[in-house]
């Protein structure tokens, strides 16, 4: 007898990211997931992009963290969006948060839906959430072997941004052992090196964004 | 009729965790659980008190990963027995993987047992491994405003480690509020402020880890 095998099979998280996604497909807007270690900068790079492009563009924010609300508490103060899951001790989001945290976002006003991920460099990499994009924020004093130590979660990215060069001079920091790590990771990934806090390389980052935003509006 | 009710069953893991705490006490040395954030300085401040204590006492290391032996690598530059785990995935080390990686220690012999956990802030604070001081690993880079974000990992920190301080006069960071919100956490825990860079503020952690070994050792 032959065993008859359905292939193809979605788990429940990657079914609901896909529903996630369509979502935002009929809505032509595109949802970014930036993960990254704690304390890489992911809500600094969030504020600078919603500085630079809340005047083009309609942008809503879900923030996720085990525990508080700080980071829903600094996007609520520039007036954008936001939505703060706690997940109680889940060490990442999963399609369902989002795809509940959205009924309270006006989701079909918005061009760009930013998702901060849970700050974890290994578990968030298991879990589609419907996004169009994978965001890593590196850190200059984190070190340049994280590549090495959280290979999936690099070869998942789309994007690798680099924060806090302006702390380069300061610690020891191989640049083009990092660069060479991602590339071997994820070939086509773009990789940023910016500083949030001095505003350097955020102009090139913030374009790729509004480009890719103006892809999916005419798409 | 009376439904009994079995208290204070151990997990599976917890119970193999006493198992290994038992081996270590019969032993007489100390047991170390190191977490941190990815790149916060674990492995820098594991060397650090290698360098410091290895002529008074004798030291073994397990190294935990998701992937890569780069920290073992750099723990067996100085010569001290290490074993390298990778967890293939996995977001935490576990008390069975520590009681298999004794096995590759000269354990009898050792004073100290240091293990490094996988870098992450969120699951390792769930899964005992039968140490006898937990230790986590802050950075000045990342920001004062981590324990709130994972008060889980802080709350059963025996110690926390405040690494970076060479860092401060270039970053944001609130000292003060820091200290306050481990404190809130959990008021024992002893809390460090130094540099493995500079080497600053060093002493007193060696002086604490050495006077633990020496207590365990006259139990």
């Amino acid at each position: 007898m032959e065993i008859k095998v359905l292939k193809n099979i979605l788990n429940a998280n990657d079914q609901r990211a896909q529903e996630n996604r369509g979502l935002f497909e009929r809505n032509r807007m595109v949802a970014l997931n930036v993960t990254a270690s704690p304390g890489a900068g992911k809500t600094s790079l969030i504020m600078a992009t919603i500085k630079a492009l809340r005047d083009e563009f309609r942008i809503g924010v879900i923030e996720g963290d085990v525990s508080s609300a700080i980071d829903a508490e600094t996007i609520g103060t520039v007036g954008i969006p936001v939505v703060q899951i706690n997940t109680n001790g889940a060490c990442h989001l999963d399609a369902t948060m989002i795809s509940n945290a959205v009924q309270s976002l006006p989701i079909d006003e918005l061009d760009l839906l930013i998702v901060e991920n849970v700050g974890n460099l290994i578990c968030p990499a298991s879990f589609a959430l419907g996004e169009h994009k994978n965001i890593l924020v590196a850190s200059v004093p984190e070190g340049h072997d994280k590549p090495y130590k959280y290979p999936l979660m690099f070869s998942k990215s789309d994007a690798v941004v680099l924060n806090k060069i302006d702390l380069a001079p300061y610690v020891d920091f191989d640049r083009d052992q990092f660069i060479e790590a991602v590339n071997g990771l994820h070939a086509d990934a773009r990789i940023f090196e910016l500083s949030c806090k001095t505003g350097e390389g955020l102009s090139e980052w913030n374009s790729w964004i509004a480009s890719e935003i103006r892809k999916e509006r005419t798409a």
